[in-house]
């Protein structure tokens, strides 16, 4: 992890950019630190950190003020980084089933998401051992974002992943939701109940699955993008019971 | 409305019982009220107030300390209420469908909650008349509860009740599901995912009626009665966004 830029926000926020070999990556932290800080790996939308942006600082801003140093990296074919032909295919295929009003082929499904999260986990471990080599990281660990299938398979393989808050905002494999069931850490999912362009019941299936023991939903309107102000201070009072 | 009973509770709660006909409720107050307050009806439990009592009086104190007047009274046949044939019959045939592991017939829960319904709801707007009138309650009036049905027909049929805060606790008629549609109210589903003796599919489907443009559902694990104490704090914050 190499840091490549560094400016300071208005509101006493440092924003340091990073190469993690060639992906992008960006790292947050208050601008004084008196003692190691809890970590949140802020899971990006597949939109390309640079459009991202602006919806990425507005659940990251909060997260800092509380104290929490906050990550994220690109998505692997989002931003600059090279587009798989195979996902492209299976991108065009999902928004013609959408389209046709039908129900969307698992085949589809599996195309489109399981290369994604089969190479991204191995990448957010790779950020995260080096972000907990940091001086001014020091743990617990939570994960928040993003595509949901990446959160729940890193909630399921890396014991350093404390408390995870998932969006249940796009399509999920039927291979994920079992590996959901070897999820034991406390989850808490937003899901938007009018999401147009999402599959509700595989949210709610994909819910049912976790193994946690603790595990909540939170359902609301306003479509994808609509998740009200106080939805994200609950997930924001959620990580101060579990990683504070 | 004729006040029976006034005791003060260690807290600085007023707590007087009283008789609205020959149905028995309690209202609770801070002790010392400078201006009219915002009222909460809280649904019980289909237990008898006495039996409810220890776990109701922990969702209503922190309602009195936030300045709320909360009441409830007693459902048509609970504690000393004369119970109804039918009723205990559909409640029989209720358990031994879940005990069978079985389905429970639409019919079934029509007999055990259509006639409830019927009953309870012009008592509870009879209540909200006469609360209404005392001079330390001014409103806006919330409901909290307790048997969802009546809290949705309520919700549908009195324009008085501003804010909701619904228990997806007990089975539901098709044609509360139906009425539930003309709910525009803001609405705080809480549900128990791992609720043994509730019907989910059915709460999600009334869930999924609700007209209201702002609704949430926020589901918990701990079985029927193991609702998280963070949902009960959120459902507080529900209603100081929506009563204060």
């Amino acid at each position: 992890m190499r840091f490549i830029t560094e400016q300071r926000l208005d509101d006493d926020i440092l924003e340091r950019e990073f190469l993690l070999g060639d992906i992008p990556g960006i790292l947050w932290t208050p601008v004084s630190v008196s003692e190691p800080m809890p970590l949140i790996l802020a899971g990006p939308p597949p939109l390309g950190l640079h459009r991202a942006y602006p919806r990425l600082l507005d659940r990251v801003r909060p997260c800092v003020t509380e104290g929490y140093a906050v990550a994220t990296i690109e998505l692997p074919g989002s931003g600059e980084r090279p587009r798989s032909a195979g996902a492209d295919q299976a991108l065009a295929d999902l928004r013609r089933a959408l389209a046709a009003g039908g129900p969307v082929a698992d085949e589809i499904v599996d195309k489109l998401i399981l290369p994604l999260v089969d190479q991204a986990v191995p990448e957010w471990r790779a950020a995260l051992d080096d972000l907990l080599a940091l001086p001014e990281i020091g743990g617990p660990v939570g994960y928040s974002g993003g595509v949901i299938s990446i959160g729940t398979r890193l909630a399921a393989v890396d014991p350093r992943i404390t408390a995870a808050v998932l969006f249940a905002g796009s399509f999920v494999p039927r291979a994920i939701i079992e590996e959901a069931r070897h999820v034991t850490i406390p989850v808490h999912v937003l899901l938007q109940w009018d999401d147009e362009g999402n599959d509700r019941q595989m949210a709610l299936d994909l819910f049912d699955a976790f193994g946690s023991e603790e595990k909540t939903l939170h359902a609301n309107m306003g479509g994808h993008t609509g998740v009200p102000p106080y939805a994200g201070a609950e997930a924001g009072r959620f990580f101060t019971r579990h990683l504070k």
